[in-house]
């Protein structure tokens, strides 16, 4: 289980999402003793749009709360939309390419989730690629193969469409394996300009996802899990959702890919 | 917090006590939930003797769980004598230097505990290094730190009386200062043919330490927190003492180096 | 292009070909002014056979020349057989897993060459590779990737065959991808008990290869270049050989993967 | 010899310095075969001054052109004064504490040169620091040292009488510890609103610097050696010399510390 933080809005140093003490991404995934879940401490990562189309990118294997280079940048780089990543390896390799978020092109992308008997299913999964993307494959999770077919899949024109085909394709090749046919996702992805968040499980653990206002309204934060600062007001993501931050605000809508019901909006408080 | 394991008999593999599933340092580090202390993921090092004099030494920044080069060297290097230590930093940077064990010619030194206000004292300390123990100060600890000024007070000679000389200069360095004079100590030190281990504490919170007969009698270990399994029966090492293995078995002595009494010494179950 | 160096006999510590000064694979290496060739700095590894069937594998992104852990460890590990490398990357990414040794099992390779176009004909070659060893490749070069198709096309039964399976197949795709038809590999490898090494080129610029007996004729030494010192003396491996060495002593045969001709042996002085 | 690169004026992104191909630091440290230099591949750094008082400091021991974060920050990061330095040590360790630039509060440092016997004086040369610079000391650097006895003797209100002081109260110590007194310093530092640099060396070897206007004349650049692109028309500043780049423009003054005489202020074309 990782833990992540996106932020979208007026621009703002990273610090104030990412380390800052008392209510941050590194501050709470250090203390350990008092979360519910184990240590993210299998590397990090921060993707930040500036003035390029593509985003800036830093990830390294260290602890997130441990390099002093993070800090920094945190400090120095203010940003209108990024994304924030601390990991929790269920197995895999700690390396820099395995590192959330992922980048190609415009896009940026990062999970807290699994599909489980990932590894049986991986080489059909990768076969689905285009050779454009299948070059594009840098590491070797499930998180960075599940951006890379809704690539795949149309997430330029329709974010929803694409990543509830890409969660179908998994579960068809998990039956298809005979493995459990098994996905949780909840994850953050843009494009530069809208940020969005998918919370989903095809069971009854789709991982936690909260929005809130932050920076004194200055813009809208996305958490896997709530900050321990006690101004915030936290609103939890219900299971099976896709929210869409824009210019024009926060909305959400039912993300329901093994469905076949029309897409309801509603707003978020 | 750190914890680390020490290893003296019949030459065994490290991976037996480094990164065995189940009950190694690796396996124990890792498991915060279950732990009382804070996640151990700043560094590690192992320090092992072979055919040299002087041991060899591995250490590296990343956490000891997900670094592949440990687990294969701890499979693959056998040793008589070894040190293993997984680091939980207090504040100081996460560098190799700054990771045990520490080794200067034949001896190597780990420890689990803390100098209060030791940043006060740095520098009186450092100062009564002698110019060529001065040049072997390579990190910011105050662990190395008192590894060093065991050294220059005669550690080659006479461990119990070079570790309490160092410990009673910190303290009085502490009381000049005018900051609170408490130093935990347990640490284990080797010259390469004896494994000596001390917990001490000016206060009632000695950092533990245990020691069992190990690998079906092969050898003895010494160890900050006791393994997971349930087959070792650990012995533990009670505050104010040291102790010493030997070819000839383990003892333990009184360590108590504010007190002028004669050391007495006793068998270890 | 990488350097490589590989040992088989009388165990010897590894220092004595890898870091002793005047005469070292890392000596050789980073003395870049006086080389033909770039430094090489972008990753390093040993491979070792000690005790057990599969090799010990330490690899890491620094150049060799600047860790401190590397020189520690070659001075204390002995071994038989080991092989080491030093790494110049032609594009591809600095991480653990794309550095040589590339160790599956009990096989270990390393290599010194290239495959001309090969992110062209990367994607076939990977789907000529077993389940199995589909989920071995780790990394993203073209040198592993020969490594498992060999093992793919039959390397335990006859390492002269796999290897020239492996190259006539990527020859094939870069005929069928309309790519320059261009292999150039010098490389070593081995499975514990007998050590190989290739050279060989489509063209007339096959990476060179040397041997000479070592260590006052403990055992063989090969390496991508000679040493600096004078005593040894090196004995160059013509193009299109495959040398090996076992037991019995040293042995090479021609190494033509697009002739027909049959195999003939020579003594090497 | 490491190599530096400096820059003062409008806004630009670092890569314009640190990674544009064909003409920047990176490029030119790594092209070693054409080079009179050894490979710069030791670890590097860039400070950079954005809307804080005391700069943004990223420095890592990688090989400046191995690192893929380096590349995305030097692209997004825009400033108007920046340091950037990859490093050759000369012995030292490959830390990210043994890393330029230094950077202490408002003030950053970098530098290319030696003090000859330095391991021989640098206890003195600690000694000389305040126990608030005594604290700052994080690595073990020459360097570093320099930069921190420069702080300690006035760089706040006189930075050519406080390096000055330094290198004298060096060439002192060396003379009284009997070791060859020897400096070779060509460094620049700023505190954010002015760039210097210092040429100078107590013998014929001074390193060499060179300034020229830069991106359009947006602004001034100083380099330890010009880059490779023909364009830029690259001024050497003599040895003896302290540059001085601040809104008004360029100016250079006579730097010589072991005279009495009166500073003479020139114009640079």
């Amino acid at each position: 289980m990782c833990r992540w933080a996106a932020y979208r809005g007026t621009p703002i140093p990273l610090e104030q999402i990412v380390s800052a003490p008392g209510h941050s991404l590194i501050e709470q995934s250090h203390q350990a003793t008092e979360a519910k879940t184990a240590t993210n401490g299998d590397g990090f990562g921060i993707a930040w749009y500036g003035e390029h189309t593509e985003p800036g990118l830093y990830r390294d294997v260290l602890p997130a709360w441990s390099d002093c280079n993070l800090k920094s940048l945190a400090r120095q780089i203010r940003s209108r939309l990024f994304l924030a990543h601390v990991r929790a390896s269920t197995g895999g390799a700690t390396s820099r390419d395995n590192c959330h978020p992922f980048v190609l092109g415009k896009w940026s992308f990062m999970h807290n989730g699994q599909i489980a008997g990932f590894e049986q299913i991986r080489r059909p999964m990768e076969a689905a690629l285009s050779d454009r993307l299948y070059r594009a494959r840098h590491g070797a999770t499930d998180s960075e193969l599940l951006f890379l077919l809704a690539l795949e899949f149309g997430l330029e024109t329709d974010p929803t469409g694409a990543f509830g085909a890409a969660i179908r394709f998994a579960l068809a090749e998990a039956a298809r394996a005979g493995v459990r046919e098994l996905v949780r996702f909840t994850a953050a992805f843009s494009d530069g300009e809208t940020l969005y968040a998918i919370r989903y499980a095809t069971d009854a653990h789709a991982p936690s996802l909260y929005s809130a206002p932050t920076c004194g309204n200055a813009g809208h934060c996305l958490v896997s899990e709530p900050f321990t600062d006690t101004q915030t007001k936290w609103h939890e993501i219900p299971a099976g959702s896709i929210v869409t931050l824009r210019a024009g605000g926060i909305s959400s809508a039912r993300f329901s890919p093994l469905r076949v019901d029309a897409v309801r909006v509603a707003e978020v408080a």
